[in-house]
Protein backbone atom coordinates (compact mmCIF):
# COMPACT_ATOMS: atom_id res chain seq x y z
CA UNK A 1 0.00 0.00 0.00
CA UNK A 2 1.22 3.44 -1.05
CA UNK A 3 1.25 5.74 1.84
CA UNK A 4 -0.81 9.48 1.23
CA UNK A 5 1.51 12.62 1.56
CA UNK A 6 2.14 13.62 4.62
CA UNK A 7 -0.35 15.77 6.98
CA UNK A 8 -1.74 17.32 9.70
CA UNK A 9 -4.44 19.43 10.79
CA UNK A 10 -4.55 22.55 13.16
CA UNK A 11 -8.02 22.62 15.27
CA UNK A 12 -8.76 25.88 16.83
CA UNK A 13 -10.11 25.34 20.14
CA UNK A 14 -13.07 27.12 21.14
CA UNK A 15 -15.73 28.45 23.94
CA UNK A 16 -13.15 28.92 26.97
CA UNK A 17 -14.40 32.96 28.45
CA UNK A 18 -12.44 34.55 30.52
CA UNK A 19 -10.14 32.81 32.81
CA UNK A 20 -9.53 34.10 35.70
CA UNK A 21 -7.17 33.10 38.70
CA UNK A 22 -7.34 29.78 40.32
CA UNK A 23 -9.00 28.38 37.37
CA UNK A 24 -8.49 25.04 36.54
CA UNK A 25 -7.15 25.45 33.21
CA UNK A 26 -6.69 21.34 32.29
CA UNK A 27 -9.83 21.08 32.58
CA UNK A 28 -11.42 23.99 30.38
CA UNK A 29 -9.30 23.04 27.52
CA UNK A 30 -10.25 19.49 28.02
CA UNK A 31 -13.80 19.98 28.51
CA UNK A 32 -14.10 22.72 25.14
CA UNK A 33 -11.76 20.19 23.36
CA UNK A 34 -14.91 17.28 23.90
CA UNK A 35 -17.66 19.53 23.56
CA UNK A 36 -16.69 20.63 20.08
CA UNK A 37 -16.53 17.32 18.90
CA UNK A 38 -12.37 17.34 18.96
CA UNK A 39 -11.37 15.56 22.28
CA UNK A 40 -7.90 15.26 23.31
CA UNK A 41 -5.96 12.79 21.91
CA UNK A 42 -2.62 10.53 21.92
CA UNK A 43 -0.02 12.24 20.10
CA UNK A 44 -1.71 15.72 19.65
CA UNK A 45 -0.07 19.09 20.36
CA UNK A 46 -1.82 20.93 22.53
CA UNK A 47 -0.58 25.00 22.10
CA UNK A 48 -1.66 27.12 24.86
CA UNK A 49 -1.48 31.00 24.36
CA UNK A 50 0.46 32.10 27.89
CA UNK A 51 -2.34 34.61 28.41
CA UNK A 52 -4.86 31.99 29.77
CA UNK A 53 -2.14 30.21 31.61
CA UNK A 54 -0.84 33.45 33.15
CA UNK A 55 -4.19 34.49 34.47
CA UNK A 56 -5.43 31.03 36.00
CA UNK A 57 -1.67 31.21 37.64
CA UNK A 58 -2.72 34.80 39.26
CA UNK A 59 -0.21 36.61 37.23
CA UNK A 60 -1.52 39.32 36.88
CA UNK A 61 -0.81 43.02 38.08
CA UNK A 62 -2.25 45.86 38.78
CA UNK A 63 -0.65 49.29 37.39
CA UNK A 64 -2.80 51.01 40.06
CA UNK A 65 -0.38 49.76 42.99
CA UNK A 66 2.94 49.91 41.53
CA UNK A 67 5.15 52.25 42.80
CA UNK A 68 7.86 53.47 40.06
CA UNK A 69 11.59 53.68 41.04
CA UNK A 70 12.89 57.29 40.23
CA UNK A 71 15.42 56.48 37.61
CA UNK A 72 12.14 54.43 36.16
CA UNK A 73 9.80 57.19 35.84
CA UNK A 74 12.78 59.13 34.22
CA UNK A 75 13.53 56.54 31.86
CA UNK A 76 10.16 56.23 30.89
CA UNK A 77 9.46 60.13 30.22
CA UNK A 78 12.39 59.92 27.85
CA UNK A 79 11.16 56.92 26.19
CA UNK A 80 7.30 58.66 26.52
CA UNK A 81 6.20 55.32 28.00
CA UNK A 82 4.27 54.88 31.27
CA UNK A 83 6.57 54.38 34.02
CA UNK A 84 4.44 51.97 35.98
CA UNK A 85 4.46 49.61 33.15
CA UNK A 86 8.10 50.09 32.61
CA UNK A 87 8.66 49.33 36.53
CA UNK A 88 6.72 46.05 35.72
CA UNK A 89 8.80 45.52 32.84
CA UNK A 90 12.25 46.37 34.37
CA UNK A 91 11.13 43.87 37.42
CA UNK A 92 10.63 40.91 34.53
CA UNK A 93 14.02 41.01 33.16
CA UNK A 94 17.67 40.23 34.02
CA UNK A 95 19.16 42.64 31.34
CA UNK A 96 17.92 45.32 29.07
CA UNK A 97 18.84 44.34 25.44
CA UNK A 98 17.52 47.76 23.90
CA UNK A 99 15.30 50.73 24.72
CA UNK A 100 14.73 53.28 22.04
CA UNK A 101 12.46 55.05 20.36
CA UNK A 102 9.54 53.80 22.57
CA UNK A 103 10.68 50.14 22.02
CA UNK A 104 11.99 48.57 25.13
CA UNK A 105 13.53 45.44 24.60
CA UNK A 106 14.54 43.03 27.37
CA UNK A 107 15.60 39.62 28.74
CA UNK A 108 13.48 37.85 30.64
CA UNK A 109 14.06 36.01 34.00
CA UNK A 110 13.34 32.79 32.08
CA UNK A 111 16.14 33.71 29.50
CA UNK A 112 13.50 35.20 26.40
CA UNK A 113 14.41 38.22 24.85
CA UNK A 114 11.61 40.36 23.56
CA UNK A 115 9.32 43.40 24.14
CA UNK A 116 7.97 44.49 27.42
CA UNK A 117 9.41 41.32 29.03
CA UNK A 118 6.18 39.78 27.48
CA UNK A 119 4.07 42.20 29.90
CA UNK A 120 0.66 42.40 28.02
CA UNK A 121 -2.04 45.02 28.33
CA UNK A 122 -4.52 43.79 25.71
CA UNK A 123 -6.97 41.14 26.86
CA UNK A 124 -6.93 42.46 30.83
CA UNK A 125 -8.76 45.11 32.12
CA UNK A 126 -7.44 48.65 31.13
CA UNK A 127 -5.64 48.56 34.62
CA UNK A 128 -4.25 45.44 34.95
CA UNK A 129 -1.36 43.78 32.87
CA UNK A 130 -0.41 39.95 32.48
CA UNK A 131 3.09 38.43 32.84
CA UNK A 132 4.50 35.76 31.30
CA UNK A 133 3.87 32.47 33.66
CA UNK A 134 6.74 32.11 36.43
CA UNK A 135 8.46 28.89 34.88
CA UNK A 136 6.57 27.91 31.39
CA UNK A 137 8.13 24.97 31.20
CA UNK A 138 6.69 23.91 34.59
CA UNK A 139 3.26 25.06 33.29
CA UNK A 140 3.09 23.13 30.32
CA UNK A 141 4.22 19.60 32.45
CA UNK A 142 1.57 20.52 34.61
CA UNK A 143 -1.18 20.38 31.85
CA UNK A 144 0.29 17.55 29.79
CA UNK A 145 0.00 15.38 33.34
CA UNK A 146 -2.98 17.06 34.14
CA UNK A 147 -4.86 16.11 30.51
CA UNK A 148 -3.22 12.17 30.94
CA UNK A 149 -4.63 11.85 34.42
CA UNK A 150 -8.21 13.55 33.29
CA UNK A 151 -8.50 11.84 30.05
CA UNK A 152 -5.59 9.42 29.47
CA UNK A 153 -4.71 11.02 26.51
CA UNK A 154 -0.61 11.46 26.32
CA UNK A 155 -0.20 15.21 24.63
CA UNK A 156 2.38 17.15 24.00
CA UNK A 157 1.93 20.38 25.42
CA UNK A 158 3.12 23.79 24.10
CA UNK A 159 3.19 27.08 25.77
CA UNK A 160 2.94 30.13 23.13
CA UNK A 161 3.37 33.77 23.04
CA UNK A 162 3.04 36.11 19.90
CA UNK A 163 7.13 38.08 20.03
CA UNK A 164 8.15 40.34 17.32
CA UNK A 165 11.65 40.27 16.11
CA UNK A 166 14.76 42.41 14.20
CA UNK A 167 14.17 42.69 10.40
CA UNK A 168 11.10 41.88 10.12
CA UNK A 169 7.52 43.54 10.47
CA UNK A 170 4.88 41.28 12.18
CA UNK A 171 4.91 39.27 15.01
CA UNK A 172 4.84 35.92 15.14
CA UNK A 173 4.20 33.07 17.76
CA UNK A 174 7.04 31.52 19.71
CA UNK A 175 7.20 28.54 21.73
CA UNK A 176 7.87 30.10 25.58
CA UNK A 177 6.85 26.48 27.51
CA UNK A 178 7.36 22.65 26.10
CA UNK A 179 6.66 19.27 27.52
CA UNK A 180 6.78 16.12 25.44
CA UNK A 181 8.23 17.44 22.36
CA UNK A 182 11.11 18.55 21.02
CA UNK A 183 12.51 22.41 20.53
CA UNK A 184 14.79 21.58 17.33
CA UNK A 185 14.39 18.88 15.30
CA UNK A 186 18.53 18.35 13.39
CA UNK A 187 18.28 17.32 9.52
CA UNK A 188 21.42 15.91 8.50
CA UNK A 189 22.60 16.95 4.91
CA UNK A 190 25.16 16.41 2.74
CA UNK A 191 28.88 16.65 3.13
CA UNK A 192 29.33 20.24 2.42
CA UNK A 193 31.77 21.17 -0.58
CA UNK A 194 34.94 21.57 1.71
CA UNK A 195 34.87 17.91 2.87
CA UNK A 196 33.58 18.32 6.34
CA UNK A 197 31.87 15.91 7.40
CA UNK A 198 28.31 16.55 7.33
CA UNK A 199 26.33 19.79 7.63
CA UNK A 200 23.37 19.98 10.26
CA UNK A 201 20.11 21.97 9.89
CA UNK A 202 18.66 22.63 12.74
CA UNK A 203 14.52 23.55 12.51
CA UNK A 204 13.02 25.39 15.57
CA UNK A 205 9.75 22.85 15.02
CA UNK A 206 8.38 24.20 18.16
CA UNK A 207 8.23 27.82 16.92
CA UNK A 208 6.78 26.74 14.06
CA UNK A 209 4.15 24.65 15.58
CA UNK A 210 3.62 27.71 17.88
CA UNK A 211 3.07 29.55 14.74
CA UNK A 212 0.55 26.96 12.62
CA UNK A 213 -1.48 27.24 15.72
CA UNK A 214 -1.73 31.12 15.98
CA UNK A 215 -3.01 30.90 12.58
CA UNK A 216 -6.52 29.28 13.62
CA UNK A 217 -6.32 31.15 16.68
CA UNK A 218 -6.56 34.66 14.77
CA UNK A 219 -7.82 37.11 17.10
CA UNK A 220 -5.79 35.31 20.09
CA UNK A 221 -8.31 35.78 22.98
CA UNK A 222 -11.77 34.16 21.57
CA UNK A 223 -9.57 31.21 20.55
CA UNK A 224 -6.80 30.44 23.20
CA UNK A 225 -5.71 27.45 22.49
CA UNK A 226 -5.34 24.82 19.13
CA UNK A 227 -4.59 21.11 18.61
CA UNK A 228 -2.11 20.35 16.13
CA UNK A 229 -3.27 16.90 15.10
CA UNK A 230 -1.67 13.82 12.92
CA UNK A 231 2.23 14.71 13.53
CA UNK A 232 3.93 12.02 15.06
CA UNK A 233 6.89 13.67 17.27
CA UNK A 234 9.64 12.13 18.77
CA UNK A 235 8.61 12.70 22.59
CA UNK A 236 11.12 14.69 24.47
CA UNK A 237 11.11 16.26 27.76
CA UNK A 238 13.57 18.88 27.52
CA UNK A 239 11.64 21.82 27.85
CA UNK A 240 11.98 24.61 25.64
CA UNK A 241 15.20 26.14 27.02
CA UNK A 242 17.51 24.15 24.28
CA UNK A 243 15.31 27.54 21.95
CA UNK A 244 18.08 29.93 24.24
CA UNK A 245 20.62 30.78 22.16
CA UNK A 246 24.31 30.66 24.11
CA UNK A 247 25.65 34.03 24.45
CA UNK A 248 28.90 33.04 22.98
CA UNK A 249 27.06 32.30 19.48
CA UNK A 250 24.86 35.60 19.61
CA UNK A 251 25.99 38.67 17.51
CA UNK A 252 22.98 40.93 19.00
CA UNK A 253 23.04 40.94 22.34
CA UNK B 1 -26.73 25.49 12.69
CA UNK B 2 -23.58 25.57 14.93
CA UNK B 3 -20.23 26.15 13.04
CA UNK B 4 -17.90 23.51 13.73
CA UNK B 5 -14.31 24.97 15.05
CA UNK B 6 -11.49 26.85 13.10
CA UNK B 7 -9.44 23.92 11.07
CA UNK B 8 -7.40 23.80 8.42
CA UNK B 9 -4.99 21.09 6.83
CA UNK B 10 -1.24 21.03 5.84
CA UNK B 11 -0.31 18.63 3.21
CA UNK B 12 2.78 18.05 1.43
CA UNK B 13 3.69 17.56 -1.94
CA UNK B 14 5.84 14.49 -2.71
CA UNK B 15 6.92 12.94 -5.98
CA UNK B 16 8.96 16.36 -7.53
CA UNK B 17 12.67 15.00 -8.31
CA UNK B 18 15.75 16.60 -8.90
CA UNK B 19 14.35 20.22 -10.52
CA UNK B 20 16.65 21.50 -13.51
CA UNK B 21 17.39 24.90 -15.15
CA UNK B 22 14.35 25.76 -17.30
CA UNK B 23 12.16 22.84 -15.24
CA UNK B 24 8.82 24.05 -15.39
CA UNK B 25 7.79 24.10 -11.68
CA UNK B 26 4.51 25.16 -12.10
CA UNK B 27 3.17 21.93 -14.19
CA UNK B 28 5.93 19.88 -11.92
CA UNK B 29 3.56 21.23 -8.49
CA UNK B 30 0.46 20.76 -10.25
CA UNK B 31 1.04 17.31 -11.62
CA UNK B 32 2.27 16.31 -8.53
CA UNK B 33 -0.27 17.50 -6.19
CA UNK B 34 -2.94 15.84 -8.66
CA UNK B 35 -0.84 12.40 -8.19
CA UNK B 36 -1.47 12.28 -4.83
CA UNK B 37 -4.85 12.84 -4.81
CA UNK B 38 -5.00 16.20 -3.62
CA UNK B 39 -5.00 18.64 -6.70
CA UNK B 40 -4.50 22.17 -6.22
CA UNK B 41 -7.80 23.73 -5.43
CA UNK B 42 -8.94 27.87 -4.95
CA UNK B 43 -8.16 29.63 -1.44
CA UNK B 44 -5.52 27.01 -0.92
CA UNK B 45 -2.42 28.52 0.10
CA UNK B 46 0.88 26.61 -1.95
CA UNK B 47 3.85 26.85 -0.11
CA UNK B 48 7.14 26.38 -2.17
CA UNK B 49 10.72 26.27 -1.14
CA UNK B 50 12.96 28.36 -2.66
CA UNK B 51 15.16 26.06 -3.69
CA UNK B 52 13.25 24.18 -6.64
CA UNK B 53 12.32 28.10 -7.72
CA UNK B 54 15.38 28.66 -7.91
CA UNK B 55 17.20 25.89 -9.77
CA UNK B 56 14.10 25.80 -12.46
CA UNK B 57 14.82 29.90 -12.74
CA UNK B 58 18.88 29.07 -13.02
CA UNK B 59 19.90 30.92 -10.12
CA UNK B 60 22.46 28.52 -9.15
CA UNK B 61 26.81 28.85 -9.98
CA UNK B 62 29.30 26.90 -9.75
CA UNK B 63 32.00 28.04 -7.17
CA UNK B 64 34.81 26.81 -9.08
CA UNK B 65 34.34 29.74 -11.64
CA UNK B 66 34.31 32.28 -9.12
CA UNK B 67 37.17 34.59 -8.58
CA UNK B 68 37.18 36.26 -5.34
CA UNK B 69 38.39 39.58 -4.84
CA UNK B 70 41.41 39.93 -2.89
CA UNK B 71 39.79 41.84 0.45
CA UNK B 72 37.13 39.03 0.09
CA UNK B 73 40.25 35.88 0.32
CA UNK B 74 41.48 38.18 3.25
CA UNK B 75 37.73 38.18 5.64
CA UNK B 76 37.35 34.58 4.66
CA UNK B 77 40.75 33.34 6.28
CA UNK B 78 39.67 36.10 8.96
CA UNK B 79 36.22 34.10 9.38
CA UNK B 80 38.17 30.16 8.56
CA UNK B 81 35.01 30.27 5.45
CA UNK B 82 35.37 29.51 1.67
CA UNK B 83 36.39 32.57 0.05
CA UNK B 84 34.54 31.79 -3.19
CA UNK B 85 31.36 31.53 -1.47
CA UNK B 86 31.81 34.58 0.56
CA UNK B 87 32.68 36.34 -2.64
CA UNK B 88 29.14 35.32 -4.23
CA UNK B 89 27.46 36.17 -0.52
CA UNK B 90 29.06 39.75 -0.83
CA UNK B 91 27.95 39.76 -4.12
CA UNK B 92 24.28 38.78 -3.48
CA UNK B 93 24.36 41.69 -0.39
CA UNK B 94 23.71 45.19 -0.71
CA UNK B 95 24.65 45.66 3.22
CA UNK B 96 26.81 43.22 5.65
CA UNK B 97 25.16 43.69 9.16
CA UNK B 98 27.17 40.98 11.08
CA UNK B 99 30.45 39.51 10.29
CA UNK B 100 31.62 37.36 13.10
CA UNK B 101 32.24 33.96 14.77
CA UNK B 102 32.13 32.65 11.25
CA UNK B 103 28.80 33.95 10.43
CA UNK B 104 28.22 36.43 7.73
CA UNK B 105 24.76 38.00 7.85
CA UNK B 106 23.86 40.36 5.24
CA UNK B 107 21.07 41.95 3.68
CA UNK B 108 20.31 40.77 0.22
CA UNK B 109 19.40 42.96 -2.45
CA UNK B 110 15.88 41.99 -2.02
CA UNK B 111 15.90 43.40 1.51
CA UNK B 112 15.78 40.57 3.54
CA UNK B 113 18.63 40.28 6.24
CA UNK B 114 19.98 36.82 6.61
CA UNK B 115 22.86 34.41 6.80
CA UNK B 116 25.00 34.21 3.83
CA UNK B 117 22.81 36.33 1.75
CA UNK B 118 20.13 32.55 1.74
CA UNK B 119 23.22 31.00 -0.91
CA UNK B 120 22.51 27.90 -0.05
CA UNK B 121 25.26 24.64 -0.69
CA UNK B 122 22.74 21.89 0.35
CA UNK B 123 21.62 19.57 -1.99
CA UNK B 124 23.25 21.13 -5.31
CA UNK B 125 26.08 19.23 -5.61
CA UNK B 126 29.43 20.17 -3.77
CA UNK B 127 30.64 22.56 -6.67
CA UNK B 128 27.06 24.40 -6.74
CA UNK B 129 25.36 27.11 -4.90
CA UNK B 130 21.96 27.76 -5.63
CA UNK B 131 21.45 32.27 -4.62
CA UNK B 132 17.51 33.44 -4.07
CA UNK B 133 15.40 33.72 -7.17
CA UNK B 134 15.90 37.29 -8.18
CA UNK B 135 12.62 38.64 -7.61
CA UNK B 136 10.35 36.03 -5.56
CA UNK B 137 7.26 38.16 -5.50
CA UNK B 138 7.38 37.83 -9.61
CA UNK B 139 8.46 34.26 -8.95
CA UNK B 140 5.40 33.52 -7.23
CA UNK B 141 2.89 35.41 -9.26
CA UNK B 142 4.06 33.53 -12.14
CA UNK B 143 3.42 30.16 -10.33
CA UNK B 144 -0.04 31.78 -9.52
CA UNK B 145 -1.27 33.05 -12.54
CA UNK B 146 0.34 29.41 -14.49
CA UNK B 147 -1.85 27.69 -12.12
CA UNK B 148 -4.60 29.46 -12.65
CA UNK B 149 -3.79 29.01 -16.66
CA UNK B 150 -3.68 25.46 -16.32
CA UNK B 151 -6.34 24.26 -13.81
CA UNK B 152 -8.82 27.27 -13.08
CA UNK B 153 -7.86 27.25 -9.68
CA UNK B 154 -6.97 30.34 -7.94
CA UNK B 155 -4.21 29.98 -4.89
CA UNK B 156 -2.26 32.00 -3.47
CA UNK B 157 1.78 30.97 -3.70
CA UNK B 158 4.10 31.75 -0.60
CA UNK B 159 8.05 31.57 -1.59
CA UNK B 160 9.68 30.48 1.28
CA UNK B 161 13.22 29.74 2.66
CA UNK B 162 14.48 29.08 6.13
CA UNK B 163 16.16 31.28 8.15
CA UNK B 164 17.84 31.86 11.82
CA UNK B 165 17.34 35.15 14.15
CA UNK B 166 18.93 36.44 16.87
CA UNK B 167 18.71 35.11 19.85
CA UNK B 168 16.39 32.27 19.22
CA UNK B 169 18.00 28.84 17.95
CA UNK B 170 17.12 26.97 14.97
CA UNK B 171 16.10 27.68 11.84
CA UNK B 172 12.07 28.50 10.80
CA UNK B 173 10.71 28.50 7.68
CA UNK B 174 9.73 32.18 6.05
CA UNK B 175 8.34 33.95 3.18
CA UNK B 176 10.51 35.71 0.93
CA UNK B 177 7.68 35.77 -2.13
CA UNK B 178 3.91 36.22 -2.20
CA UNK B 179 1.07 36.29 -4.15
CA UNK B 180 -2.56 36.06 -4.06
CA UNK B 181 -2.15 35.85 0.47
CA UNK B 182 -1.35 39.03 2.40
CA UNK B 183 1.91 39.47 4.32
CA UNK B 184 0.14 40.82 7.62
CA UNK B 185 -2.69 40.80 8.95
CA UNK B 186 -4.08 43.47 11.65
CA UNK B 187 -6.05 42.85 14.97
CA UNK B 188 -7.40 45.16 16.79
CA UNK B 189 -7.32 45.17 20.42
CA UNK B 190 -9.10 47.09 23.30
CA UNK B 191 -8.67 50.56 23.91
CA UNK B 192 -5.22 50.74 26.16
CA UNK B 193 -4.38 52.02 29.54
CA UNK B 194 -3.04 55.42 28.69
CA UNK B 195 -6.67 56.08 26.37
CA UNK B 196 -4.66 55.83 23.54
CA UNK B 197 -8.42 54.59 20.99
CA UNK B 198 -7.44 51.32 19.92
CA UNK B 199 -4.13 48.67 19.99
CA UNK B 200 -3.58 47.18 17.05
CA UNK B 201 -1.49 44.10 16.93
CA UNK B 202 0.18 42.97 13.47
CA UNK B 203 0.55 39.43 12.80
CA UNK B 204 3.09 37.80 10.21
CA UNK B 205 0.38 35.40 9.06
CA UNK B 206 3.02 34.96 6.23
CA UNK B 207 5.48 33.79 8.20
CA UNK B 208 3.74 31.82 10.26
CA UNK B 209 2.24 30.10 7.51
CA UNK B 210 5.54 29.18 5.69
CA UNK B 211 6.67 27.56 9.20
CA UNK B 212 3.19 25.48 9.10
CA UNK B 213 4.08 24.29 5.57
CA UNK B 214 8.14 23.15 7.10
CA UNK B 215 6.63 21.02 10.01
CA UNK B 216 5.31 18.89 6.96
CA UNK B 217 8.17 19.05 4.46
CA UNK B 218 10.32 17.90 7.46
CA UNK B 219 14.09 17.04 5.39
CA UNK B 220 13.28 20.37 3.19
CA UNK B 221 13.99 18.50 0.14
CA UNK B 222 11.77 15.55 -0.83
CA UNK B 223 8.50 17.57 -0.28
CA UNK B 224 9.80 20.68 -1.42
CA UNK B 225 6.16 22.22 -1.13
CA UNK B 226 3.01 21.97 0.51
CA UNK B 227 -0.64 22.82 0.25
CA UNK B 228 -2.23 24.97 3.27
CA UNK B 229 -5.86 24.20 3.05
CA UNK B 230 -9.33 25.08 4.87
CA UNK B 231 -8.07 29.19 5.23
CA UNK B 232 -10.11 31.69 3.94
CA UNK B 233 -7.66 34.78 3.85
CA UNK B 234 -7.87 37.62 2.00
CA UNK B 235 -6.85 37.85 -1.45
CA UNK B 236 -3.67 40.95 -1.48
CA UNK B 237 -1.50 41.65 -4.05
CA UNK B 238 1.37 43.86 -2.24
CA UNK B 239 3.44 40.91 -2.32
CA UNK B 240 6.30 40.34 0.67
CA UNK B 241 7.84 43.78 1.09
CA UNK B 242 5.52 44.47 4.02
CA UNK B 243 7.05 42.41 6.18
CA UNK B 244 10.68 44.05 5.88
CA UNK B 245 10.91 46.59 8.96
CA UNK B 246 11.55 50.12 7.54
CA UNK B 247 15.35 50.66 8.80
CA UNK B 248 14.21 53.90 10.67
CA UNK B 249 12.91 51.27 13.33
CA UNK B 250 14.66 48.94 13.53
CA UNK B 251 16.76 48.43 16.49
CA UNK B 252 19.31 46.45 15.10
CA UNK B 253 20.77 47.18 11.91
Amino acid sequence: MTPGPPRYEVIGIVGIGEVRPGDDVTRLLVDAARAQGTPLATHDVLVVGQKIVSKAEGRILKLSEIEPAPATRRMAESLGRDPKLLEVILRESRRVVRMDKGVVITETHHGWICANAGVDQSNVDADTVALLPEDPDRSARALRDGILALTGAAVAVLIADTFGRPWREGLTNVAIGLAGLPALIDYVGKPDSAGRPLQMTMLAVADELASAAEIVQGKLDRIPAAIVRGLRLEAADGGSKALLRDPSRDLFR
